[in-house]
């Protein structure tokens, strides 16, 4: 900013209130201080320019999907970090096989971006080691990209915790709604999850039959094709416990329907505490979504400014939470 | 691409492959194409730069939140129409009046992106003037900023709908249930929306008492709040008309809370057809999110591409949803 207040002849504090629109300007000053701004080609914010890293003072924002709750609000937390530290969000979005190889491949974000944030999927091996040859700083938020720095919960202890919470009320029949991806696989947040709670249901010596593990496209319409799946069963569960929130949703659309009682004759429990969980009384587990989002701000902006990340493993709480859904059998 | 094949002495289509990670290129020869494309810093997809504005192959996308299921549903169906055209988006939150007239006063974004799209904000006449200062090609998505194209619905005729669908059932004393942004003032689409509540009302003759005009922040706890309010009045209304499906559903809760039987006792009907209210049996006014995301993209390509628009005007239809929570009186 000096170099702008040395070239219009002004203050260094009226260039910055000018720049940051505030009043003690007059207007003719201000047009004179964007003009100069503007041939210096002033753009990014000084605390951007002021990072290590800092050379387009942009961050690229990696995410399968930016129009489900998680997502949206991971990246709202973290684009709060980002404006904090004057720095830009470059969205880009990762679907399907083919979309993906070419973004990881063409690496035309070098141009775009500083680090990449990659929110709530997995990356392959490949897409790790084509990451690895951009040689930008990586982060990693609901998601462990091998040596990079990350914001995550422990997905398999808060799936024990539901489990244990339903085996607990005395259910012994329980059944797993779990979710594919849009590349039809698993991510690593279901393995985990279905590891928590098959790591549960052992410690109580209970088995999981096939026909109690459902896997479904994620979302609200998996989670109902999923529950009818389980009430058409030989012998239905008398509980289910369902990856996340949006799919419990799903399940309890189908109870409802089939005139199933939620709470006595099926009991749900969910993963996320998803801002309607409480509304629709949903017991669940609780991740603090947005503050991921922030952390991983933390993460990225630390990778920036020092080039390093002193504690690059941040594992959030989860909190059971117990409401009407859930109850003893 | 042809720059990058010949200085490589390789095909045109090996390139391609190459870029876009296809098989039939060895590890090496693929290393050796990114190499040379790295030094012509060969970056922004081709249709991208082909485009007439195409200086930085980026487009601006401007939400006061990206946290919300319309802004998330608006911006992915933006994304995917930039996305077929190689443009990059570059995510700019909105909050707070401080914050945006510092965004369009130092008008960094012109070093970042070749337009912007605005979504769902409505922008002051100053916020205005500084646009056009910045000389960008501006598009609004379910919003009007003057003398700009735009995709949008008819928010009054919509409201006049949802306001008919109750007075058809009977109904006499119906409140609206108002949003303030987060600025704390009623954004065009509140006025548009209360202008059509008020214009059904006056056809029938009804009034609208000052009571039955409750303002409160968006969302889900001001909805809960709002309904509170008016179910402590003198005479409640039987009938509520709530800006928004999130803030009807926060109106549901306080309802069921209250053990007020709704669509008997009270009758609600909300605006935006949310992905939640098919199964809380919201009746609303249904518009076409993801869709108004995708035209504002059409508008903006087709700017950039020909500096001009042909049909900068495109209203989308609403469509009326009737499901449990309205009902005779």
């Amino acid at each position: 900013m000096a170099d702008v207040a040395e070239a219009a002849g002004v203050a260094v504090s009226t260039v910055s209130r000018a720049l940051r629109g505030r009043p003690g300007v007059s207007s003719a000053q201000r047009e004179q201080i964007l003009r100069v701004a503007d041939e210096l080609s002033y753009s990014v914010s000084a605390s951007a320019s002021r990072l290590a890293g800092g050379r387009t003072g942009a961050v690229g924002v990696l995410v399968p999907r930016i129009d489900g709750w998680f997502h949206s609000t991971a990246v709202a937390g973290l684009q709060e970090r980002l404006h904090e530290h004057g720095l830009d969000l470059v969205l880009y979005r990762l679907q399907g096989r083919e979309e993906r190889t070419g973004f990881f491949t063409r690496r035309a974000f070098r141009h775009r971006v500083d680090a990449l944030v990659v929110v709530g999927t997995t990356l392959t091996p490949d897409e790790e080691e084509l990451l690895a040859e951009a040689g930008l700083p990586v982060v990693g938020i609901s998601t462990r990209p091998s040596g990079r720095p990350f914001a995550d919960v422990d997905d398999r202890a808060g799936a024990a915790g539901a489990t244990r919470h339903l085996t607990n009320l005395g259910h012994e029949r329980i059944a797993i709604l779990r979710s594919t991806t849009l590349l039809g696989t698993h991510g690593a947040v279901s393995h985990d999850r279905y590891a928590g709670f098959c790591g549960a249901m052992a410690e109580r010596g209970l088995d999981v039959p096939e026909a109690y593990v459902v896997s479904a496209p994620w979302g609200l319409e998996g989670g109902a094709q999923a529950m009818a799946e389980l009430l058409s069963a030989a012998t239905p569960p008398t509980a289910v416990f369902a990856e996340s929130d949006e799919v419990a949703i799903g399940a309890l659309r189908t109870l409802r329907r089939s005139n199933v009682e939620v709470g006595r004759t099926m009991s749900v429990i969910g993963f996320d505490d998803h801002q309607l969980a409480e509304l629709l009384d949903l017991s669940t587990v609780a991740q603090p979504v947005h503050e991921q989002g922030r952390t991983g701000g933390d993460l990225v902006v630390e990778a920036l400014e020092h080039g390093r990340v002193a504690e690059p493993e941040r594992v959030l709480p989860t909190r059971l939470v117990v409401r009407g859904t859930s109850a003893g059998h």
